[in-house]
């Protein structure tokens, strides 16, 4: 027969795994009862009771006297009895593998009855104390055991309350005579609701409990839950029976939170927080302020009320105990202690949740202070967080829930950084008054390339329409500007200078809001930025990445500015360089929309030979700065009607310049209007159907190469062909560049690759590999193509898709293994199939993404590649992902 | 030693395929040698000698010597020497395993000099006839041979002319003498830039010749052939060396081709021409008239100038020849022959082309002479031929042409037929002018819902923009219209009435217009319009082909008259039910437009409740139509702004039907643009996030389904959730499906199951197949996501793309195998891991393209679906595939 029940003290069978057999909460109990930790006694019924239980709708045969067997240990332990004069009272607790906190049930204060009640009044001096504790109890276990509905229990109380004679008193406030008289009419509700009398006999009331809490598994709540989080229905819960300590006995009780370092700052110091004559869940509710746990935090003058002072001796033991579980665990910990007359108790220990900075500073500490590898300090650090170090941002949500803020209105995050200012609608205004010292939010529809010099000017940028890939959104990630687009919530109206929110106020010009780009939130008015911290430990933990590592690391870098801080952010080369800027930028944009619109390609090669000198600089400089390392340059991939003109004045312009009615201009423009754009006539379809504009970029990159490596700047290109899902399609944009190439007699080594970006990409890798020297995924196109989802157009489902559980996560935060994965791996192999060892990267913006960086690590992918800031992130997570394989091939 | 050199009556080595060695033209001379069919006598040159020539630039040894033999035999077969004489004249012919016509060289008369020229001219008694063919010899051996430019005879031709008086005069009337002064000029011409002499050595010319072929494997427009039809460049081409027959040496001589049975009838008898005193070239080119064949041809009165009166002898010679050719090969013959002198030569005999109805007739009565099986019968038949028997057509293009008609303009061939009528811009015009008895063509920028009556009286559709999917394309398929979409050559202006063509001219309401629905064709004016044809023979070919194939076919129906029309052509049930035109219809659009912009579901629920009644008639109707067999309905695939407000007066109505401001109707509205709508909130997109539609059409499906139970009719529904991805999406989707129609308490069988037409659909089929019940590839959309083009824009690059050789064919037309086809293949085998021998079809239009068919049958799928017209060519295609795959297996 397996044992079913475990003392928190009892040892495991050799080959059990303690968090599978006892759940999570139950593990956590055992391992701090071994280390001696003062813990409050009890014992752990397993999940594979509850698994019997569900099968058979009763427990195995032997469990009760195996409880009643734990449980006598306990009374024993304690010298108290439940049900007896010296009352041992009782938690009963759910607790599965994994957290799923609040989804199950729990009973508190069981154990109680009329005669047990009168002897925990005598003990405590508090006969309100324990009435109260007794009402409690009668309603939880009402609800979770005999099915009464809350709602009945509340009329009895309006119904007290009212023969107190007020209605709205508080509960705090009745008094333990009515406490007494709310026990009974409880009492009288549940056996009237349920059919059955309450059990007075506290053995009854803990077999009852046990059982609720196993069928708790499969609530509603719970399988739901489960259903969103992928926890198998088949793991079950364990149900943990501890006794209860109380911090609420007078003044030599009480109940506290300490973290073994600061949490915000890392630094060493004990750090949390106390409330004398307390119980846990008072501290947590924040209705009485709590004190410092130690003096030297206290105010002065107020040192006598710290948890030190108070009760030193106390202090000393939850000091120690501390102490103990950050060395047994390695980790900073968040302790939940109570004291009861004196004795403290830890009620549970975890990994404490830390900011950015903290996070950094205590992995290099506890290095330097031998208490951890490198490897595990590596390990320690979310990478994610690292980000929020680098960019300003405001305060958490849940902090600025406390105070009472909540955001106006959501939208995607475009570009990250938090940005607070007056609405202007117009990028001119946004230019003047910006000038004028103020601070302004740019606000649009969309922006198009006539605004760019109004998002410079602009703090952060908010449109009401477009997606993480719109114009507003690429130009402000470039810039470094913090963006937040494709608000649906917002109707702008420029003849009003108006913005109206759904659901919300309308906005004026010169009205004050605060953008949260990182996040996608919009705020009324004006919020304090935090700046971007700095962390001196910083540089020693990427140096422990970079040593670790396997995985290279590269920018996506558009411009020469962009490229020294990839550099400065440890960028080992470009993995994507986009181009279309650079026939964006002011003084080019009517050449554009010349070559764009020219009836001839006579014509149309006048026009570029206007922008490819310019375009020479742009490349010489980011090569300068990029010295020594590679530089992948992607082709053009916009459509043409990107280019094309708005304003009635640019028609006639451009018109007038082409020497063509402006009527024909205009037919030319509705024309090259298309359906579904990223489907459409772009990137290397462009690139072959009008192949002036591609062999303008080659001879752009490959001159400027060649000055380069005439200046001693070494250079090493790499052109890159977008949206290409067919070999002969590549072969022959590969002809086009290395004919180009050729015909500017430039002596310079570069390679040519293309993006895997479609599904017949990945799925045709073998052939394509016939023509690419190296491959890298574009997995934001692929994301779309291999859902069918556009992500301009996702905001209307794809926020409903995770709230029904559907989707785990956003598929463009994060790499879709099964299906966007499977391309990947699909297209790895054939590429390699054909060119063994080929160069292969990511560029989508899951490069910045610690899960799909340990994807592509995993994957065997040379490099990933993400914007400036998240490289730190990416140098992090690479490393992690190398060690976590590390110990997987060392475990096997 | 290898051979190289194959006189025609030589056999091949036993394991040599000879059409691989001689090359196509080689091996059916030599078959027709063989036969003992009068073919002038000849040699071929192998492919291998071809490749050793490609390799060493020269030829292997021995050849030369092997060359001399086979010579050697032709000479003394025909009592002729090359050079001699009586002066043989050969023709040096490229041939390779496939054709490519007019892609390598050829030199014909080849052996004339000056000395021969004067034998030929004294044996055919006609100085200009031998001076004629001497100029043109000289200048086909110095074109092809010596590579003097083309232009640099004509030159001297154009000199000659002047000399003669008339610069402008035709060739033909060029005398002998000056002949003579021409030839003399093209030989200085040649020694002149090539550097080197005519050779006069007949010889001599004969090597060069032959080497000349053989390098043509290798020239510029060789290459692009090959790379464009996917033929191995390491095939080589053959030389075919064959003496000169002339059908030019007076009136007991003439040339001709006959068909061994009539290619537009099919009916058994000898069909063709005769031209006395004319080479081969001459018939094909039509300058004279030529004569029929058969007396019984003639106009009367004319009778003696046809070939069987004319030259009885020969005639019966070639009469016997045809027989055994077609007796031989098993199919009717196109016979091309030459007649010297009253000696009848086949010059060359290849299957024939037919009409469809010829190709049927002829399959069908070649089974009950005896003279083929069934199953060859099935494979005589191209398939896709049966379709033009089922529309009403114009003449082919290559017919048009002759007479002079040239499309104005083309578009997408968005629905078959052809139709004659007025332009019309409106469709309230459209059902005025149709009910006054006008033929009318409704010409729009695009349509929408309100048109559908103006497209119902219009004897055709032509839209300007919008694709194979828009609404026009999508309604006139419904409606068996003709519909030319697409066109963007097209200028619509509504105000002024009138069309614009680019580079064409302006038409005006009331003009007459063509419109090719099968080709995409637009014309000026009236075309004669060739009904459907009568075929009584095709019954019994379509019951052997039902006999033989193992895939079943359905069809593409989404009306009753559809479904009648599909068990008409044999549909086994309906495969793809689409139920958008159930919200279109007009006394429905309102309430649809209401459902849309509600603002609350209680409103929504309203107003479907109005269309739920009207939906459920159509499905009675359309499973009492489709008895006994099952129907597979689509759930709404459409996004909800398909169905939004188009006029003023339609927001109004809305507005006021909702009892909501207008203009927040129109805000709503406009919110719901999409950017990308083929990959946004559509499907089960819509059906997850606004249940209420997919539920309303879940009932009106299965109270229908229980009516026609209880009224004894046999109903199979399979309810099909479209575009899904993600496999909580579709369990979701299912469970909505299964809840809805447990609610109506009906007990009626139905299966549930999903369109498969993302690519991660497919890659997680394993996960899908959980929960659905069966599968139908939705090639179109899948085609349009894999690729990652949007069929309704790809006009700008797709047609370029065929035209550079990037794609061989339009995918939308005939399923990519390597990218989709692979995609399928994965959608498969892990659909029937899962849920071992799954049904799973294809419902794209690829159901209806028999290359794509033979696909499905070869990877097991369970059926295709297609529109009704095209199921007679589903039904063939799949007996073919069948058969073949049955040749396959017996082989092996």
């Amino acid at each position: 027969m397996s044992t079913f029940v475990y003392g928190f003290e009892d040892a495991l069978p050799e080959d059990a795994s303690a968090r599978e057999l006892l759940g999570g909460k139950g593990a956590g109990l055992a391992e701090m009862t071994r280390l001696g930790v003062p813990v409050p006694p009890g014992f752990t019924i397993t999940t594979d009771a509850c698994l019997y239980f569900m099968e058979h709708d009763a427990l195995p045969s032997g469990v009760d006297e195996a409880i009643a067997n734990a449980l006598a240990k306990v009374e024993q332990s304690l010298g108290k009895t439940l049900g007896g004069d010296n009352p041992l009272l009782v938690s009963v607790r759910s607790g599965a593998r994994a957290s799923m906190p609040g989804m199950m049930d729990t009973v508190l204060n069981l154990g109680l009855n009329d005669e047990t009640v009168a002897a925990l009044a005598m003990q405590s001096g508090d006969e309100r104390f324990a009435y109260d504790a007794y009402r409690r109890f009668c309603q939880m276990f009402g609800d979770v055991v005999m099915d009464v509905p809350h709602a009945r229990f509340e009329e009895r109380l309006r119904a007290i309350k009212e023969e107190e004679g007020d209605p709205r008193m508080a509960d705090s406030a009745l008094s333990a005579e009515a406490l007494k008289r709310l026990v009974a009419r409880y009492q009288e509700v549940i056996a009237e609701v349920a059919g059955e009398a309450f059990p007075s006999d506290p053995r009854v009331q803990l077999d009852k409990a046990i059982r609720a809490v196993f069928a708790s598994w499969n609530n509603r709540r719970a399988i739901d839950y489960r259903r969103m989080q992928h926890i198998p229905d088949s793991w079950g819960t364990a149900c943990n029976v501890q006794a209860m300590v109380f911090g609420n006995m007078g003044d030599t009780s009480g109940s506290g939170v300490a973290f073994t370092r600061n949490p915000s700052t890392g630094q060493r110091e004990l750090y949390g927080e106390f409330l004398p004559n307390a119980q846990g869940e008072d501290v947590v509710a924040g209705i009485r302020t709590p004190f410092p746990l130690v003096a030297e935090a206290a105010l002065p003058g107020r040192e006598d009320r710290t948890f030190e002072r108070a009760q030193p001796e106390a202090f000393a033991k939850v000091v120690a105990c501390c102490a103990q579980l950050e060395t047994h665990f390695g980790d900073m910990q968040d302790v939940e202690f109570t004291v009861e007359r004196g004795e403290a108790f830890i009620l549970q220990t975890r990994t404490g949740k830390r900011t950015g900075k903290a996070a950094v500073r205590i992995a290099v500490d506890m290095v330097k202070e031998g208490a951890r590898t490198k490897a595990q300090a590596i390990q320690m650090v979310d990478a994610d967080a690292l980000e929020q170090l680098l960019h300003s941002r405001f305060p958490s949500p849940d902090e600025l829930e406390k105070r009472g803020v909540t955001p106006l209105a959501s939208g995607l995050p475009a570009s990250p950084g938090a940005a607070t200012g007056i609405i202007v609608f117009d990028a001119d205004e946004a230019e003047a008054r910006s000038k004028d010292g103020e601070d302004v939010i740019l606000v649009r529809r969309e922006t198009s390339p006539e605004d760019i010099h109004g998002m410079r000017a602009a703090r952060g940028v908010l449109t009401a329409t477009g997606g993480m890939t719109s114009h507003a959104a690429v130009v402000a990630r470039g810039l470094g500007k913090c963006c937040v687009a494709g608000c649906s919530a917002l109707t702008v109206d420029y003849r009003k200078g108006e913005v109206g929110v759904r659901g919300g106020p309308t906005l004026k010009r010169g009205d004050v809001i605060s953008l949260d780009g990182s996040l996608g939130k919009i705020y009324a008015g004006a919020l304090d930025v935090i700046a971007a911290a700095k962390v001196p430990e910083l540089d020693a933990l990427m140096a422990w990445a970079d040593e670790t590592r396997r995985l290279r690391v590269r920018a996506n870098a558009d411009t020469p500015k962009q490229a020294r801080e990839a550099r400065a952010f440890g960028a080992e080369g470009i993995g994507l360089c986009r181009t279309e800027h650079m026939f964006f930028a002011e003084e080019r944009l009517e050449a554009m929309r010349c070559v764009v619109l020219a009836e001839d390609d006579a014509t149309r090669a006048t026009w570029l030979a206007k922008i490819e000198p310019m375009q020479r600089e742009d490349f010489v400089a980011i090569f300068e700065a990029m010295d020594g390392l590679p530089v992948t340059i992607r082709l053009l991939d916009w459509p043409l009607h990107e280019f094309l003109p708005k304003t009635d004045a640019d028609f006639a312009s451009v018109a007038a310049a082409l020497g063509v009615a402006e009527e024909s201009v205009r037919a030319r423009a509705v024309g090259m209007h298309e359906i579904n754009p990223m489907l459409g006539h772009r990137a290397v379809r462009v690139g072959l159907t009008t192949p002036a504009i591609y062999q303008a970029q080659v001879r752009a990159i490959i001159s400027a190469a060649a000055s380069c490596l005439r200046a001693g700047v070494s250079v090493h290109p790499e052109i890159m062909i977008p949206v290409v899902g067919m070999a002969e399609e590549l072969a022959q944009a590969t002809a086009l560049v290395r004919e180009t190439a050729a015909s500017t007699d430039a002596n310079v080594k570069y390679a040519v690759g293309t993006m895997l970006e479609l599904p017949r990409a990945c799925l045709t890798a073998d052939a394509l590999a016939q023509s690419a020297e190296f491959f890298s995924f574009g997995t934001n196109d692929l994301t779309q193509t291999t859902f069918g989802i556009s992500r301009d157009d996702a905001g209307r489902f794809l926020p409903a898709y995770i709230d029904l559980g559907i989707l785990a996560r956003d598929p463009f935060s994060q790499i879709d293994e099964d299906g966007v994965g499977a391309l990947v791996r699909i297209g790895v192999e054939r590429g390699r199939a054909t060119r063994p060892g080929m160069k292969i990267g990511v560029c989508g913006e899951h490069g910045g993404d610690p899960t799909s960086i340990a994807f592509c690590d995993r994957f065997g992918l040379d490099y990933v590649s993400c914007s400036p800031p998240r490289l730190p992130v990416a140098r992090l997570a690479a490393a992690q992902s190398h060690l976590v394989r590390d110990s997987d091939r060392t475990r096997s």
